[in-house]
């Protein structure tokens, strides 16, 4: 099966989690594509739900296939999101997220959701996080933020790429992490980092697409 | 003598700190604006620096009286920020800061700054930090980040302004601050909130204008 099949199964599974009545948030990326596509034909077969996108692009194509959409002023809490994501640490199921450049947006999201569902093929599974961590940064002194970064081990390289919010991305290479938490701590703490795309302790549960089938992982 | 008087004299005190070559950094606000006043007259006196202000309205100012400006690509490091402050705790000196609406270039700045200085008259002072917190925070799914900030004991009261970062400002009442760090940390570890106006442990002295002089306090 190609990775792209593999993301389709898990997404279909992780679609047959969502049940009626419920605020799901909706992530960004090709695998919560084939989730969106999954959601809309449930909801033309008449499940009733309502979703808070994380990106246009996820909005555009909820909108297109009949999802109703909300927002956080109609419900600041969410029962559901289900999310893609760049590597996953199998164990702890820690994540690194936000290549797709959406991360502030699926956090804020995640943050507010009950349960966060992360839908990945298995070749995201990883001992330990070892790609570079975008970080969202504010534009203004950007060039001072890096240096602090830098000055935590990593190595900060400016994307060629402007938010939605206006601010960049940086993506921070500090090889295999030893303590993912820490680090994620040590970033937040800089003046001028906006999010990192380490999302510690948040994930309920990883549904793996493999060779064999989906895999369900707990932390 | 009137308050802006105090003021008046207080940024005079802290103008004539700033030496030949330095980087300063420029704060927002009526204080601040004292302070860049005193400093047109002293680069038309033949002092050199380079400034990086803090906001639009302090950039204009030293720019219309011939202060040089940089920016962080041209120098990531600042000798000097010069900065008014909302309120200062007495001892401590931890400051609240940004009722201007400067705060996150505030906070960069200052972060990015060898030392910073505080330009206060006397009525600034307390022996606990008690006015509402400004909170910068990302507009979307700020609802969501504001019942995290009520969760913790404060009133979010979302200002009627964007911030030049397109971000929201929540004032957060949390009464007189037992533990103003403390609150720092946990406002700054909510997703969605971008900076907070707490100023903890930047302040390398305060300059406080009274009806006696100036007075310098060191932490």
């Amino acid at each position: 099966m190609s990775r792209d099949e593999l993301k389709r199964q898990a997404a279909e599974a992780a679609a047959a989690e969502v049940a009626d009545g419920m605020v799901v948030g909706l992530g960004t990326g090709s695998t919560a594509a084939f989730l969106i596509e999954a959601l809309i034909r449930r909801v033309g077969e008449g499940l009733r739900i309502q979703a808070i996108p994380t990106s246009e692009r996820s909005a555009a194509q909820a909108r297109a296939g009949g999802i109703p959409l909300t927002d956080f002023e109609s419900h600041p809490a969410i029962d559901l999101t289900i999310d893609g994501a760049d590597q996953v640490q199998v164990g702890r199921l820690d994540l690194i997220k936000g290549m797709g450049g959406a991360l502030l947006r699926e956090k804020i999201v995640a943050a507010a959701s009950s349960r966060l569902l992360i839908v990945v093929d298995e070749g995201k599974l990883a001992a330990r996080l070892a790609l570079p961590i975008p970080v969202e940064v504010v534009a203004f002194g950007w060039q001072a933020t890096a240096r602090r970064i830098a000055a935590l081990g990593g190595r900060p390289v400016r994307r060629d790429f402007v938010t939605d919010g206006g601010n960049l991305i940086l993506d921070c290479d500090f090889g295999t992490l030893a303590d993912a938490a820490d680090l994620d701590r040590g970033l937040r703490a800089i003046v001028g980092v906006i999010e990192t795309g380490l999302f510690i302790g948040r994930a309920d549960a990883v549904l793996v697409g493999g060779a064999a089938g989906v895999r369900r992982l707990t932390p």
